[in-house]
């Protein structure tokens, strides 16, 4: 039987109704003991983290899950983190690029209707989690309603949803649909040489490209520290070069030692900045490409690069 | 005969491969000769107003627009607009706006492939947009893909597939499937009344809330002279009220008559203040629930509002 550390964090999942509505209060007793079949997928041992709404999670949190995994790498065969939704996909996105090598599974999950709530997603969920976890299929993933999704792919796209999480530009994991799993699968292929890089430069901030949007935001950032900007620019990576006019605002930004990536607005698809003219003239200005990243991959990405890879700045 | 009055602004549609990537160069004649087919669906008139790609259009412009649609109102019955797909949900959303009690067709359109390459989704989304014009459905839509769309609920969320635009958070007004087409026609009661109200206060900005995003972007706004903010929450509207807790500053801005208004990071269900306690904190600090509305609409009815119902403010 596989030996797996269960990790709590708090989120949906571990909420009770209170007076100021849904509030985490479930431990890794609790979940364990409202879903005692979970002990037939694994010889499994808690450890409580938080009990946090995801919202309140920051990067340091990431920082120190990230080191923990790895201080007990040796002793389990899997981990499994249950996690508020709202920031699950930064979460796991941010351990794909901290957990290098990784050679087991790392596998997040939570709910969109609380354990302690009739025709809760969380039983489901917990026992899709801890299967991933007990098949030994390495990779940070986010198990929840009817998909497995590798960490950094993974985007929250419905507020109810029970299905609440999408596989962006890349198919999921493993599907459950109606006719069937359809499966995706990473190579099971063991690199060896696991190593954690932790590091995390939290002063990254998105900005949203909107029509009539004026660059100072860009000097702004620059000035607050700001080490690395992800533009949320249209389509395939356009942004403003006439009247509000962002590349001046860019250039200044990038030769002060400013990281800056563009993603995309538009869900799917990803950003090509050699289509148009001013996606060409945004990498000219210095913008690298996010290409498929979500939000969530290029943010995480950039402050763990920031962190971690100085020497590759140049 | 429908008479039409066809309005081109320029975007991928009218774009031609050039060195410097693609860039708009068709007129409105240059679409008609072209697709001469679309003379059969009425008696189409050309005005040209811009040649733009759509990433360098401002909210003055879907002022101008509106201000033109109006003024031509009693002497056309349906309008076609042709734009780049970058920022087409933001023109109709605002267009949606602006021209209250529209009891005509304006339909915007445009296309993935330019009309200048082979295998364009150009011809069918025109022969689409003009269809729907010479139907006289009244209001807003983006006729596009496999879809036409109200202007407020459409969004962009592929890159490159051809079928570009979803409708959020409600059917499509048409949508053709593979089991045939399905309807979610709005009314057509013409209430009459038609007006314009153009005006617009392009001071608004959205902020993507991100894990360990520094409150003072939110003053830093306020000092710019931003009248508007749209906060890009987590998941049911969830913002961080612990570490990096915004909503000192939230009060701070709504204090000094800044209106703030969250819609979701997640595409579909929208924003519900009522269920995290940070959700209540946040509506508690002044924070608007934008409800079912994407970004675009978000965005585009603020800064029409802010500068249209002043009187409604408080």
């Amino acid at each position: 039987m596989k030996k797996i550390l269960f990790l709590t964090t708090g989120g949906t999942i571990s909420c009770e109704v209170t007076d100021d509505g849904l509030e985490p209060k479930l431990k890794g007793a609790d979940l364990l003991k409202a879903v005692p079949e979970l002990r037939t997928l694994g010889d499994i041992t808690v450890k409580d983290l938080t009990l946090l709404d995801s919202s309140n999670l920051e990067p340091s949190n990431w920082s120190a899950w990230a080191r923990l995994i790895g201080d007990n790498y040796s002793d389990y065969d899997a981990f499994v983190m249950t996690h508020g939704t709202d920031t699950m996909a930064y979460t796991a996105s941010a351990l794909s690029w901290m957990l290098i090598h990784l050679g087991k599974p790392v596998v997040l999950t939570g709910s969109q209707i609380p354990l302690s709530l009739t025709n809760s997603d969380a039983r489901s969920n917990l026992e899709l989690a801890f299967s991933v976890a007990a098949s030994g299929l390495p990779g940070v993933f986010i198990a929840f309603g009817n998909k497995v999704i590798k960490g950094e792919c993974a985007k929250k796209i419905f507020t109810r949803n029970l299905n609440a999480f999408e596989s962006v530009n890349e198919a999921p994991v493993l599907y459950f649909g109606k006719e069937g799993v359809k499966k995706n699968l990473p190579s099971r292929e063991n690199y060896g040489g696991f190593r954690v890089e932790e590091k995390v430069e939290p002063k990254v901030m998105a900005i949203t490209v909107t029509p009539g949007l004026e660059p100072e935001i860009i000097d702004y950032a620059v000035m607050r520290g700001y080490k690395g900007l992800v533009l949320e620019c249209y389509g395939a990576g356009g942004v403003d070069t006439k009247h509000h006019n962002l590349l001046p605002a860019i250039r200044r930004a990038v030769k002060q030692g400013v990281k800056i990536v563009c993603v995309s607005q538009c869900l799917f698809d990803g950003v090509d900045l050699s289509l148009y003219p001013m996606g060409i003239l945004a990498a000219q200005a210095g913008v690298k490409s996010g290409g498929p990243m979500t939000l969530e991959a290029a943010v995480t990405k950039l402050m763990w690069s920031l962190a971690n890879q100085p020497e590759e700045e140049e």
